[in-house]
C-alpha cells in the first residue's frame, strides 16, 4: 500500500500577508505524515526590483527574467522567503529544510527557448531527483521548496512554482499516494471570479472543457487547471485548488475545488 | 578508525572575484571524500544595501544587523551566493546541496545580547544538528552552508561564517577526522601583513602568544586564530589557514599556515 504524502503550494497573496501566513503555516505544520511545501514569490520581488530601478514585465503571470531580475528572484524566493518560512516551521516543531530546485539537482531544468516570447532565464523541468527527496523524507525532514532551479551547466533559472509543485507530486506518485494542493486567495474554481460563493466543489474534465468553451474560466486559471488535470493523469491520488486560509477544509473536501476525472 | 572530512570556509574576496571562484570550486570539487563548504558574504551585501539606501556599519569585521540589513544578508548569502555556488558545484559533478543554519536547525543560535555593542540580529551558536549533517553526508551530499541561522522562536540571525565553519567542524570531530580549512586572500598567517613571503608555515600556541604580545598579528586575524586554536582543542584533526587560490597546496602543507598545539 502506498503511504500518503501532501505536496502543498502557496502563492504570493498568502506570503505577502503577515496576518494570514502564520495561520497557514500552523495548519500545514499540524498535518499528519509526510509533506512538502512549495512556495511562489509574492510582491516582494517586484518591490525589490522597483527599488533597484529594474522594470519588470509579466506576461500571463510569468515574469520575463533578465540577468538582473534572476538575481532579484533568487535572492527573494530562495533567500528571504524560503528561510523565513523554514525558520517559522522549525519553530512550530516541523523539522523543515529549505531547498531550491538547484540543490542536489532536485529539479533539473532547461532554459525555455523557441517560444514566441523570450522569457529570459526561465526554466522548464527536465527531471526530478526523487532519490534525494526520498532520503530527506525518510529522515523526517519537511522540504520547503523555492522555484529557483538550475540546468546541467549550473545556470540558475526561474521556474513557475505551480509547475514545480506538479513535477514533485508527479514524480512521487509512482511510489506514494500523492495529494497535490494548490492554495491561493480564492475559495476555489469560481463560476464568477468576483464571487467566492460560486465555487465549484468538484470539477471533472468534461465540465472544465465546457467552462473553457463558454469563457467562464478566467485566463489566469487555465494553466493551473491544465496542470491539475495532467497531474491526475500522472497518477496523483488527488488534486485540489482552494483557499490558503482553510487548508483543513480543502483536505476534508469542505472547501476548495477537487479536480476529478 | 575515524574517516576524514574536510570543512572548508571561503571568504568574501574569492566570492567577489569571478576569475578566481571557478578555480577554487574546481579544486574543492576534486577533493576526495566527504566535504562541506561554508561561505561568507562578500561585497555584494554591502553593495545591495547601498543601492537600497541602507547605511552599513561594521565593527571588527562584524556587521551591525538591523531588520532591513538582516533581509539583505539573508537574500545575498542564503539566496544568491548559496544557490550560484551550489549550482556551479553540481555542474562540476559534486552533488551539492545549499543550506543555511536555519534549515533543519542545522545551527541553532541565540541572539547576541549583553555586549557593549548592540550587533542587532546577530547569532551565537547554541547547537549543531549533527544527525541532519550525518544523514546528508551518508547520502553523498556535499553541504554548502550560508551563515544565516535561526533561534528557537524562528527569528533569523546573521552569524559569523568563521564561527559557523568551526561549530560544524567541532561537532563532527567527535566522530570524524575533521580537517578545518579557512581559505582567504593571503598566503597564510604573515609576519608582515603586506608581504605574502613572510608566511608562517606552522604556528603553535606559544609562538602565537608571542606574536600577539609583540603586536605582529593584525587585529583582524585574532578572532580567526583564537577560533582555530579552540577547534584544535575541540578535537579537530587539523586546522589550516591559507590562500583560496591554492587549496591543494594548503592540504599538502606546501602553502598556508598549519595551526598546531
Amino acid at each position: 500500500m502506498k503511504t500518503p504524502i501532501h505536496i502543498i503550494k502557496i502563492g504570493g497573496a498568502i506570503l505577502d500577508d503577515p496576518a494570514r501566513l502564520p495561520n497557514f503555516l500552523a495548519a500545514f505544520s499540524a498535518l499528519a505524515g509526510d509533506r512538502i511545501l512549495v512556495h511562489g514569490g509574492g510582491r516582494m520581488a517586484t518591490d525589490l526590483a522597483g527599488k533597484l530601478g529594474l522594470p519588470q514585465q509579466l506576461i500571463d503571470g510569468r515574469r520575463l527574467t533578465d540577468a538582473a531580475t534572476l538575481q532579484v528572484v533568487t535572492m527573494v524566493y530562495a533567500g528571504w522567503i524560503n528561510k523565513t518560512v523554514t525558520a517559522a516551521l522549525n519553530a512550530l516543531g516541523s523539522p523543515a529544510l529549505g531547498l531550491s530546485g538547484a540543490d542536489g539537482f532536485l529539479l533539473r531544468t532547461r532554459r525555455r527557448t523557441g517560444t514566441a516570447i523570450d522569457y529570459g532565464f526561465a526554466g522548464d523541468v527536465e527531471s526530478v531527483n526523487l532519490s534525494l527527496l526520498q532520503t530527506l523524507l525518510r529522515a523526517q525532514v519537511v522540504p520547503v521548496v523555492s522555484p529557483i532551479t538550475s540546468d546541467a551547466s549550473g545556470q540558475l533559472l526561474n521556474t513557475n512554482a505551480d509547475t514545480v509543485a506538479a513535477a514533485l507530486a508527479d514524480a512521487l506518485a509512482a511510489h506514494r499516494e500523492a495529494h497535490l494542493v494548490y492554495c491561493f486567495e480564492k475559495s476555489g474554481v469560481l463560476l464568477d471570479a468576483a464571487d467566492d460563493a460560486t465555487r465549484i466543489a468538484r470539477l471533472d474534465g468534461e465540465r472544465y472543457a465546457a467552462l473553457r468553451r463558454s469563457g467562464a474560466v478566467s485566463e489566469g486559471m487555465i494553466p493551473k487547471l491544465d496542470a491539475a488535470f495532467r497531474s491526475l493523469e500522472q497518477g496523483c491520488a488527488s488534486v485540489s485548488i482552494g483557499p490558503a486560509d482553510d487548508l483543513p477544509g480543502i483536505l476534508q473536501q469542505q472547501n476548495g475545488t477537487r479536480i476529478v476525472r
